[in-house]
């Protein structure tokens, strides 16, 4: 299995096109310690000719012209692409939908909850839905979407999407509104969590022995933007799990083993962003790694 | 006047995702005879501090990465970016309101036509309403969207988006599904007018004597695209004209006295994107210049 991260942040990006924060600035000043950052996605091949996207970020036209895989090789009209499976209905891993149109056939996956959210916006009518394709999947049920990868929906504590959030959201909800996927190929296991509220007992065993967990990287603590004025939100608010705390991914994840952990969807004020901070020193010497656009990994 | 292009392609960009065509190919492989080109949008200005868009394109992240004038200059939140016009409703036009959520205010400007097509996405509820506020904009009637600019829609003949369009497609009517736009600012006059079906005496008795016009450049035959075969859609299809051919766009505008001519807004299977090629060449001879990204323009 080959693993192309083509965007390592959350949404927004890092960085932030409205966003003045320490980490911005040193980005936007080119700073040698920080990476700029495009919005959340993946590439995945068995064979390294047909690829599967999980998640379709806002970004994906760049991150296609960065990832020569996945550029057309054919005359005409044609794309190694063949796939897209989505976690949630977030516009950072849609909006990327709209970057594949013009008359481009695709598979597309995603729970029921996110194809009807989908469903309510007229500007996905330039998907051709004689060409693209799509396909419920649900928790816990296999699929094949490319040959050579076998996928897993994982229901894990999430959130509905901002825009389709009512008077009373349910956060920490397991259900179809925000997934996990289980990979395999061959002998080789991977986990890709971009967004997660907080760790079950459940995920745990699952999880175990497993080869690579891509998982949510968000915030380093739960009310880092509160703190640094920058919204009202906590990472719980979100939906998303912070890295520190008692109740943090990093104490939660201590005791399960897997290969190679990797955290992936860093929001731009998270401060492992800055090579040698303080937090990244604490994150890598937990065994974690942080991922960058254009990283790869071959299991 | 300060008018910077972001985005000089026309819909899906330059290279485009899954294109494999003539042009396509160069870029794809980096010669020099082309320059890689992102999606239709300018930012315009009065005085350099106050930006504001006219159309808000997929890629419009990566254009603000790529110019300065347009990054956030605050500790916190902030942006230069004071406000959105757009010229019609179509993906490569509008998609890129989703890269300005993050609860920062601006002002929208768009025809009561456009802004209704809008209202049947749920995915722009991500515009906080308290902060961006939606003003529609009427054909003939001037406004001031941020300081120093007026700006007047101009109705041309156009189409409705593609995933609006219905059995029978009306293309090439004068209503508030296509506009153009009037800019002055102070004794300046400049014309942006990035989709326009065909040309009439009226757009061509109004623009006469202007400072600068930014013209409709998708083609340069009109059924470019089914001789490459690439799609079965013309470009009047499409609802663009094409610049050669004596309804062409060169020669309709060869009488009109005009300071500055630019064509963008263009295809990727436009021979003119070749540095050199013989339509290159002829539109260089009739006094045009085409668009390119990172342009400046200043009256």
């Amino acid at each position: 299995m080959q693993i192309k991260v083509l965007g390592s942040a959350a949404g927004g990006g890092f960085p932030q096109w409205n966003c003045g924060c320490a980490n911005c600035r040193l980005a936007w000043n080119g700073d040698s310690r920080v990476k700029p950052r495009t919005q959340s996605s993946l590439a995945i091949s068995a064979d390294g000719i047909s690829w599967l996207l999980l998640n379709a970020s806002p970004d994906l036209r760049q991150q296609i012209l960065a990832t020569p895989a996945l550029h057309p090789s054919e005359a005409g009209r044609s794309s190694p692409i063949r796939g897209v499976v989505l976690t949630n209905g977030d516009v950072d891993h849609v909006a990327g939908l709209l970057v594949l149109r013009e008359s481009q056939a695709f598979d597309l996956f995603a729970s029921p909850f996110i194809l009807a959210e989908l469903a309510k916006n007229t500007l996905f009518g330039v998907l051709n839905p004689d060409l693209v394709k799509q396909h419920k999947i649900h928790v816990d049920a296999d699929f094949s979407p490319v040959d050579g990868l076998r996928i897993k929906a994982i229901a894990v504590p999430g959130k509905v999407p901002l825009y389709a959030e009512a008077a009373n959201i349910a956060i920490g909800e397991e259900s179809e509104t925000t997934i996990g996927l289980e990979i395999r190929s061959g002998n080789a296991r991977a986990y890709y969590i971009p967004g997660c509220a907080r760790l079950t007992d459940g995920l745990r065993q699952r999880i175990a022995g497993a080869d690579l967990l891509l998982f949510d990287g968000t915030t380093f603590t739960d009310d880092e933007m509160v703190a640094q004025h920058l919204s009202s939100k906590t990472a719980w608010r979100m939906g998303h799990i912070a890295m520190s705390g008692a109740q943090g991914s990093l104490a939660g994840w201590a005791q399960v083993p897997v290969a190679a952990k990797v955290f992936i969807h860093i929001n731009n004020t998270n401060p492992v962003l800055v090579e040698g901070s303080s937090a990244r020193r604490s994150v890598e010497a937990a065994g974690w790694q942080i991922a960058e656009d254009g990283m790869e990994i071959d299991l």
